[in-house]
C-alpha cells in the first residue's frame, strides 16, 4: 500500500507547500521548455469550470467571442510607444518558418491589443457599429525569468476582452462593469474569494492604459495575488490603429477602447487562498467534482448503495464521482480526495449501512455527520451551498484579520510581513512607492474610503492597500 | 439603403463563391501575417457549437481534457523519423525570446504527439494506468503555401486526442471508436453531413502512423474535403518516447498509442456542403441562432408580438434572436439572415398579425407557411427537426447522385471532374495512385464492400473512393 502523499506544512514553507499541492493533486507539471506548463486533467477541469462561469458572465455583459492570430507582425507592437516598451523584454519571436527566414519577424502574442486594434479600425465605420464588444479565449506568451506553475508561466491561457466605444464615459463605465459584474462577481460568488477591487497606481498600470483596475486576493501566507485586470485604454490604441467612427453628424471621431483579462493564474489563486495542510479545498460552485461517493468496503450492499446514490445525485444535478476502488485502502483514497479538495465526501460502508446510514464529510471544516440513505440526495445540494457560504466567510474573516490600518510607510512595511496594510494614499504618494519597493512591497490598489473605485489617483482621502505579492 | 450582398453564383466559380460567403456572412477575415485567420463572432459562434458537441462526445468516449505547451524543443520532433520528415517543411521556429537567442530553438507545435509522448512516458507506470485517454483544445501552426480561410490556414484551432493502450487491439479499437462515435456521429447527426468513413492508403497516412482513418465530405462542387482523422500510431511514438508499462506479471511492455483530431476546417466544410447561392445554410442542431424573429414593420403590435414570441421560444429551449431593426428595410434584413444561414425565420408583420398569423420561412427549401401566433412555440422545435432531417437527406442524395461506380483509372479521373468515383482498389493499387495524382485526383479512402473499415489495404475486394479535393 502506498503511503498517503505528504505535503510540506504551510507554516513551514508556503511556496513549497504550493508546489507540493500542484504536483500531488495532479494539477500541473513543468513543460519541457523553460517556464512552460502542462495542465493535467484535474487542473484543467477546474480551468474549464472557470471558463464556463466567466464566459457566461462575459456574454451577459454583451461581448461576443472571436479569435485573432497567435502571430503579430513586429511592426504592430511598435505603434503604441508605452506598449512596445512594456512588452519588448518578454517577447518570443519567430524568425524562421516554412524552411525560410521571414522577411519580418513575427511576435508570439503577449496580448492582442495591437492586432485587434488593427481590425477594429477596419470594422468600425459609424456610430451604429459601437460599442464593439469582443472577447477571445487564447494562449499568450511572455518570457518569464522566475516562472511558477499557474502563477507566472511563459505560456498561459486566458480570456482577453477588447472593446471600442463612442465616448470616454462609456469606455470607463465598461471597464468598471467588467471588473464588477464579471470578475468580482465570479470570484466572490463562485471562487469564494473575497477580492479587493481598486485602481492601480500609475507605476503599476498596463503598458498603454490610462487606467488599470484590478481585483486582488490574499493568499494563505498573507501576500497579494492579482487575479484579474480591466484597462481603460483611452484613445491610445485608437490613435495608433486609427479606430475612428463617423458620428451622427457625419464627423470623424476617435474611439475609446478597453481591454481586460483573467488567466490560468486563477487556478493558483484558488489553491493559495483556500488550501490547507491536507491539500486543495475547492468551493462547490466551482468544483468539477462536487461530491465523491466512497465505497468503504464492498460488503453489506455498500457497492450497490453507492451506485444508487451516485445516480440519485446526478439526477439532482450534482457533479458527482463514484470511488469504488476498494482494492486501494479506504484511508488512502479518502486522503487523495482531500488532497484534490472535493467539497463533500459521502462514505458508504457496511457498518453504517446496516443502520440505514452513510457519513457525510465536509472538506472545508472536516465535520462529519450521519445521514440516512434516503435523505442524502435532498441534503447534499443544501450542504454544498452551506460549504460555499462558509468558505467565503472564512476567507473574508481571515483576510480582514490580517489587514492592518496604518499611517506610515514603516508600519505598512511591517504589516506587509503578514498581510495587507491599509494606508492613506497621501502618505505613500510621491516617493512612498519607491520606499515600499525597497522592501519588496507594492501598492496593490487604491480605493475610495467607501471602497468604491477612484476616477483618478488625485482624488482626496484615497486608501492604498499595500502588500508583498506573487 | 444598402444593396443586398451579392455572391458569385456557385456554378460560375465555386471557390470565389466560398470566399464571398466567408467574407459577407462575417465568418472570417485574413490575418496580418500570411495565411493566418481572424475568426469573427458569427464564425466563432459556429465553432463554439462544434466544440461543445464534439467535446461532449469525447468525454463520453472516456477522454479527459488537458493542456500541453505551444513550444516544443526541436529535438523532440526528431525522435520519430517519419514524423520529423513529414512536418519539417511546415514548421514555424522561435529562435529568440526574452531579448536573447535561445540555446535550442523552439518549434511552434504543428501537432503534439512528441511532447505528449514525453509526458505519457512519465505518467504511465503500470497496466493500472492504462488506457490513458487525453484530449486538448488548442491552436497549432503549419506553414501553408496556399492558404484558404478555414480550409487551410497557417494557424488553426483544433482538438487533438492522444491515448495510450496496453495492447495493439485496444489501440486499434479506440482509433475506430473515435471515428465512429465521435466524428461520424457528430458530423452526420449535428452537421447533417453524410461523411464517408474509411482507411487512408499508405501514401496518405499521417507521418508516424501505422494506420490513418478518415471521414470525407463531398462539397457543393463535387470535391472531397477531409473532415477529421483518427490515427493508430502503433508503437512508433511509444518507442521514440519510451512509453512503457509493467504488466500484471511485472514485465515491462511498450504501449500502443493513438491520436485524432478535427479542426476549424469543419466550418469551411459546413459552408461548402450546405451553402447555396443565397449563402450559408446551417443545420438546426448546430446553429448558434436557430430561429430569427423578424419584425417586418413595427405597426399593429408587431414589435410586442415578436418580443413575446422570442420569450416563448427561449422558454422552449430554442436558440432565438430578435431582429427589430426596422430602420433597415425588411428585404435587406431577410437577405442578411439568409446569408448567415439561420434555419428558420419567423416574420411578424402587421398584415398577417391582423389575422392572428405569422409566417415561418425555412432557409433550406425557402418554403413559407403561415402559423397562428399561439402555435409557433410548439411548431418550431418540430420544424427544426424536420429541417435537420431533410438537410441530411438532401446532402446524401446529392452525394450519391455524384458518385460513379467505375472500373478503370481513366473512368475514375473522368468521374472525379464532377464528383466521387468508386473504383476497385485492385485497379488502383500499384501505380494507380501516381496516375491519378497526375490528374490531381487522390484516393480519399478505402472501404470494405459493406462500407466497414478495412484492417489492412491488402484485404481482398476493397473499394477506393477517389476524387479531387480541397
Amino acid at each position: 500500500m502506498a503511503k498517503p502523499p505528504i505535503l510540506t506544512p504551510q507554516a513551514e514553507d508556503f511556496p513549497r507547500w504550493y508546489q507540493d499541492v500542484v504536483a500531488k493533486a495532479e494539477l500541473a507539471d513543468n513543460g519541457p521548455a523553460r517556464g512552460t506548463m502542462i495542465i493535467r486533467p484535474y487542473g484543467y477541469s477546474l480551468w474549464e469550470r472557470m471558463q464556463a462561469e466567466v464566459d457566461a458572465r462575459i456574454k451577459l455583459a454583451g461581448a461576443e467571442n472571436a479569435y485573432f492570430p497567435l502571430f503579430i507582425p513586429q511592426s504592430y507592437l511598435a505603434r503604441e510607444a508605452d506598449h512596445v516598451e512594456g512588452f519588448s523584454p518578454e517577447l518570443a519571436v519567430v524568425t524562421h518558418a516554412g524552411g525560410k527566414e521571414l522577411e519580418e519577424p513575427l511576435v508570439v502574442r503577449p496580448t492582442s491589443e495591437t492586432v485587434i486594434g488593427e481590425y477594429m479600425g477596419k470594422w468600425v465605420q459609424s456610430y451604429r457599429d459601437l460599442p464593439l464588444l469582443l472577447n477571445q479565449w487564447a494562449n499568450v506568451v511572455r518570457w518569464e525569468l522566475r516562472p511558477r506553475l499557474f502563477l507566472r508561466t511563459t505560456e498561459f491561457l486566458w480570456q482577453e476582452g477588447h472593446t471600442a466605444h463612442a465616448t470616454a464615459e462609456e469606455g470607463a463605465a465598461y471597464t468598471e462593469r467588467i471588473l464588477r459584474d464579471v470578475y468580482t462577481d465570479f470570484m466572490v460568488e463562485v471562487l469564494a474569494i473575497p477580492v479587493l477591487g481598486g485602481r492601480k497606481t500609475a507605476a503599476e498600470r498596463f503598458p498603454g492604459a490610462r487606467n488599470t483596475l484590478t481585483v486582488e486576493a490574499m493568499t494563505g501566507d498573507g501576500k497579494a495575488l492579482q487575479m484579474g485586470t480591466s484597462h481603460d485604454l483611452g484613445q491610445n490604441f485608437a490613435t495608433a490603429f486609427d479606430i475612428t467612427y463617423l458620428d451622427d453628424q457625419g464627423a470623424s471621431q476617435l474611439c475609446w477602447t478597453t481591454s481586460w483579462g483573467v488567466t490560468t493564474r486563477m487556478v493558483g489563486g484558488l489553491v493559495m487562498v483556500h488550501g490547507d495542510d491536507a491539500g486543495l479545498v475547492v468551493p462547490p460552485r466551482l468544483a468539477s467534482i462536487q461530491v465523491v461517493v466512497l465505497v468503504v468496503r464492498d460488503e453489506g450492499g455498500a457497492g450497490d448503495a453507492a451506485d444508487h446514490l451516485v445516480a440519485e445525485l446526478q439526477g439532482a444535478g450534482v457533479r458527482v464521482r463514484l470511488d469504488g476502488a476498494v482494492a486501494t485502502s479506504f484511508g488512502r483514497r479518502a486522503t487523495d480526495w482531500e488532497l484534490k479538495g472535493v467539497p463533500v465526501r459521502v462514505e458508504v460502508g457496511p457498518r453504517d449501512l446496516a443502520e440505514g446510514n452513510v457519513t457525510l464529510v465536509r472538506r472545508d471544516t472536516g465535520e462529519k455527520v450521519q445521514a440516512t440513505v434516503g435523505e442524502v440526495a435532498a441534503r447534499i445540494p443544501v450542504l454544498l451551498e452551506e460549504v460555499q457560504a462558509s468558505m467565503l466567510a472564512a476567507a473574508t474573516a481571515s483576510r480582514d484579520a490580517r489587514t492592518a490600518q496604518v499611517t506610515s510607510i514603516e508600519d505598512a512595511v511591517e504589516a506587509a510581513r503578514t498581510g495587507f496594510a491599509k494606508v492613506p494614499w497621501e502618505v505613500v504618494k510621491g516617493d512612498g512607492e519607491q520606499r515600499l519597493a525597497q522592501e519588496s512591497v507594492t501598492v496593490r490598489c487604491l480605493q475610495r474610503p467607501d471602497g468604491s473605485l477612484p476616477h483618478s489617483e488625485d482624488e482626496p482621502d484615497l486608501v492604498a492597500y499595500v502588500a508583498r505579492s506573487y
